[in-house]
């Protein structure tokens, strides 16, 4: 039983981490070529974004292992 | 099957976080390429805005914990 | 099977909380980058309109912890 | 069985406020940043409807509540 | 079993006042905005259509409170 | 086994009624704050409309009471 | 069983009645509000669409009612 | 399990109709509203296609009624 | 089991009759009302799409009926 | 447990075939309105269309009639 | 079992089969009307990419036919 | 048990590439009309798309014929 | 069991590098179609993004394959 | 069971870095025929983006090795 809630634990953090990881950087992309001079600033909020939105999946894979290896 | 509750929580911890944080980073970098001179105030609005929304999947992953080492 | 019930709440209260909050936030910031002189005002009415959402999610994850230490 | 009832009981409630939040409160906000001399009689609005969608989650709390001590 | 039947006559009238509040709520903010000498008629509608929406969900919450209770 | 009859009559009976009367009531809004001078013949026709629509919902209604007394 | 028969058969009837209903009814006042001098003649094609579209849930219901009595 | 497919048969009519004869009515009515001179025309294809549209779900109908009696 | 079966195909004919039409019809509707001088030509197109997408949920019909007879 | 197999089957044929028709010939009539001098091709081209569209799901009827005299 | 295997494997080659062909035949005919000089181009294109879908359903279907005659 | 299995892994293979075929293939058939002389660049750009989106569903398909045939 | 989770982890993959290749190769198509010139460098792009998309599928399909032999 | 666990954590990855991939190239595609003198800047950008969007899902494949080997 504890196999399926690690998977479960991993499947969620894939998908929400894709999702949106996903969503800012593909906006950052965006806002990149329409204002080019502003390319530093957008990607340094961007690795701040990014860690914030992959604070919460990481710990769902901690979850995971933990699980695994209980 | 206290595994599995943990996984649950963990999976709408995860995808809640990612949707909500996915929608307001990107937002916020739309902003900062529409107005530049304002990217200060917008920056330190999403923190805020992070931090509110990152609180109920926090205290979730909390409870996965709880779950996971009762 | 109350392990279950305080992972299915605290589901439910992270993905509200994700969505309305993503929602309401996000809004914010477009509002503050299109009339950046009522940023004061618009930030103010958002910590309302949070402190509204959040309600429900955190008695969800009360509900939750209740349920946990039964 | 309870359990998952009053579990089931605050997920409607949890996500149900959220949706009707988020929107409400995003439109308002839009609606301030378009007509800033409304927005005593919008937020004012904003209130009244925040109450009428609560309504129904709140009883939702208290059946989930009933249902915990019962 | 009829404690799972409140909880599902709750959910679904905790989401259909949500979602049709909402809609009408949010609908009411923008017209405010876009013509704010109707906001008196406006407002009115609002309410008839919010008491006109909100009669089956009531009738739902009675319907868990009657299967709680029995 | 009735118990949870009456709670999926009451259930579609909410969300039908939300969905349609939201429908309608935010386009009556709507078409109120384009043509004010056409609002009392819209009023009366969303009305008749939500008369109409919860025609069937009502009987839901009737079915699930008669579910729960039988 | 017949009792769960029957919620399903009028769940399917609210719904469907409301998702048509709604749309035609919402569509009605739009396209009154744009052409006020047809409102006449669009209000009769709207009851000869709602008698229509209702025609399908009112036989539902009628077998709902028939799996409760029988 | 006769009730319940009689059940099933009904559900599919209903949100079958529901969904075809709504889209049919309503761009009938939108028809209507933008060329005027064309109602007579229009209701008539109008009638037809409803006609065309309630085909299969009223044999469902039947279906149903064959499964409740049989 | 062969009564659900029946169900089940109906269900899907009535569906898919439903969705197929509605769009031919409703489109057919549209597009009269911006070439009136080629109704003739586009209601003829109609019965022969019309009647191409009855085809499979007839034989859905059939095969329904030859399960609720066997 | 056949009879359900070829219910499955024919169901996925409506479902696949509506969908398909339904699309492809609601846009040779918007491309008919649209250009009425090429009418023909537009025709022709449809007809082949729609046979290639319903090869699958009439075998998909084949194996649902082969299923059920089995 | 291996009726219920086929049916679905047919299910997934009618539905796909459906989707894609419907995209890319309403596409053809959308793109010959904007441009009716490259029709000829067009439809071999069409011709093609219906082939390029069609195979793997047509694997589907005979793996479907395997499996009912196995 | 693996009758089952090879219907999913065919089903999977057959939605996915029907879903990006149709996709790939109908967005050069736009290009095309858009930018004709582009035509032969465009189709060989669609070719190899098509394989290597083809990839994978084929291998789906061989693992289908291999628990098939196993 | 396994060949059910080779079928699950198959699928998987299947869907996924369909999504993902089919939105990547057709927005090639579509940059190509609007800036010829840069035809070299965005196909070039294009097969990066492809290669990286199809590394996690392909782990995905040597699972199964593991999955299926072991 | 670990099987079934294995062939969700890679269902998971595998649809997760689908998704987020696909968003993330195509938009660099689209920017870079945008703004062409960017391309380079943009693919740098493309690539740190895709290596923090896998970062995830590859430990999703690893868990799934593991859950494979143990």
């Amino acid at each position: 039983m504890q196999y399926i809630a690690a998977a479960i634990a991993v499947l969620g953090a894939s998908i929400g981490a894709g999702y949106g990881n996903g969503k800012v950087i593909s906006k950052t992309l965006e806002s990149m070529a329409r204002q080019p001079e502003l390319s530093g600033q957008l990607r340094s909020t961007m690795f701040i974004g990014v860690a914030l939105i992959e604070a919460i999946p990481i710990i769902g894979v901690v979850i995971a292992l933990l699980l695994l290896f209980k």
